[in-house]
């Protein structure tokens, strides 16, 4: 057992599972490469971030599932997939980041991360009952609130991008984000971590504030750019942090 | 014959294809692990957006192809290289579309897109003297718009960066866009897709117009747009938006 | 030996070499698939570029491997991490920028460089002792320049985002920067050629001055984004160009 499996033992306190000794080989070459490398993942990545109070393990699984899923990361996927489920995300939930980020990150990521999962879901056997119906009772919509936004968006955009106005309205929140698979909390907290992971970090502006009327703290989301500056690079938080803040301002006022 | 396979049967009028038997087992995973996103790729990807009347499915083809291309998302390209040809799009469009591509959105992106596209033409026996030749007789250069777009980036950019500059000049403007295996309003629609597919929404500014002087309408651009939303997510189209409004308006007046 | 292997041995003076050998079936593609793409890789790419004398072949080897492994594009990797070795970039500085863009460019990209180097330093007999060691003795910090460093970036953001701002300091700047694997001149184009591979051209503000600092001038910055048009396409270095160029203009007033 190397470094790192000991380290994910000690998160998760699970001796060993299949798909962390599958991935010791992967492991294995960090120290033949990069020996510092492996050094700041035992000692900071694992050592320390992940054990940070600011955010438990499942809500670091998350935001690292949506970053990876969202820069198309395969590669390492299985091995986080398994983690987020022995940290409490459940089979359902995973399945619903996943079509979340269908429209946030792009048909494509989600279909990759469809590949991955399902190898894990066999593994694991995980059966498509346990996963949310296609078409289950929906969450109650805000009226008010969702009549307020499909008012921005329309005046902005409805004349000139109807397809895209329509859509979002539609497809997006009138359906999707009411889906009960995921508590509207995390479903903001995959949202935030993708648009912090693809560098589109204007729309934060809008997803903060709806993040934090769905329960998110304002230190949550601190806290979640921190663990994201280790999974989507330095720049992308550093160019985020400055939009937060002013979500942050503007909702104190 | 599963579901996905029946929509891109109605959409093409095939009913199977080596290609798409190929990806099957693909598709069948989304039903193990996604539910939802299964019937959201066969209601409202297939069954809806690729129906809409504002595009044809060879634009269509053209756009998700320099998505895919763009954002390196090689496991779905083999699917829709061939959905394309399909759809209309020849062989040596995809071509010049790969070539056109390795300058916009990088040349490991094109050399990826190769690997898969090479076995693509294989199957399909599609020989190398159906595509253009690596120097074919140009399109006749419009001297005066070209000599107006090098001023003005010359004056911005010359001085402090004469490589970038002459290599735009030379190999693009008066070499790659001129080359006749891609008409120009096919090039521009590559180009509007690839940029808004990697998120740099601020040379829509130039090439909206461009693409509208290549025939482009803007209600074509603007149902681009729509299409892009499911296949590089929203937020990229969300940042798009603006930018394209203004270069409409600014057209307008 | 096809077109591209007689390009790169021109410019390596090395006749053959298992890595190059292997990747011929790949470049044999190129013009099965886009014959005029395989003549501007020929002619412009390794004709021309690489051989323009404002920056040697170790140098846009370095810039090479950085916009590769910030974009995940491992498909390529092979073939130019035998070419960086060849060009004089040492075993021990290839270790170091994979672990210093495990920071620039996220976790999941130095891992899956990892795997691709791992090999390669396998063919070529490449053992840890060649490597730096996990903690080595520390460059000297310019405390006067980290202060100033940490007060702003403490003042803009060390309220609000603590984690982030703490591991800025602690990980990055009192330490990876420090590590004497690579010199700080090259960790600048390291970090340079990620920041505009990424599209986060705005911290390029702050680092092109640290750049000149450690010694990169203005002409080699200007020509590493030359050499980037082409890896990372034109798109990103045409938003990097203006940050860039007021940069320059900041540092000579």
């Amino acid at each position: 057992m190397n470094l790192f499996s000991i380290t994910i033992a000690s998160l998760t306190l699970l001796a060993s599972t299949p798909a962390l000794a599958q991935s010791t080989q992967l492991r294995d070459g960090v120290r033949a490469v990069a020996p510092a490398l492996e050094k700041y993942q035992h000692d900071t990545l694992f050592g320390d971030l992940w054990k940070r109070p600011g955010l438990g393990a499942r809500d670091r699984s998350i935001i690292t599932l949506s970053a990876l899923i969202t820069r198309n990361q395969t590669a390492e996927l299985t091995e986080y997939l398994n983690l987020a489920l022995d940290n409490g995300v459940k089979p359902s939930e995973v399945s619903e980041i996943i079509t979340h980020l269908a429209f946030y990150a792009g048909w494509g990521n989600a279909m990759a991360a469809v590949a991955v999962t399902k190898d894990v879901f066999g593994a694991r056997k995980i059966a498509t009952e346990q996963l949310s119906p296609p078409s289950p009772q929906l969450f109650a919509l805000n009226e008010a609130a969702e009549a307020d936004r499909a008012k921005r968006v329309g005046e902005l955009f409805g004349a000139v991008f109807p397809g895209v106005t329509q859509y979002t309205t539609d497809v997006l929140f009138r359906d999707l984000w009411l889906r009960p698979g995921l508590a509207p909390r995390d479903r903001s907290l995959v949202t935030i971590s993708s648009l912090v992971a693809s560098g589109q970090v204007a729309q934060l502006n809008g997803h903060i504030p709806i993040g934090m009327n769905n329960g998110l703290t304002q230190a949550e989301i601190a806290e979640a750019l921190t663990h994201l500056t280790f999974y989507v690079g330095w720049p992308n938080v550093f160019s985020a942090m400055p939009v937060a803040k002013e979500a942050f301002e503007k909702r104190a006022r």
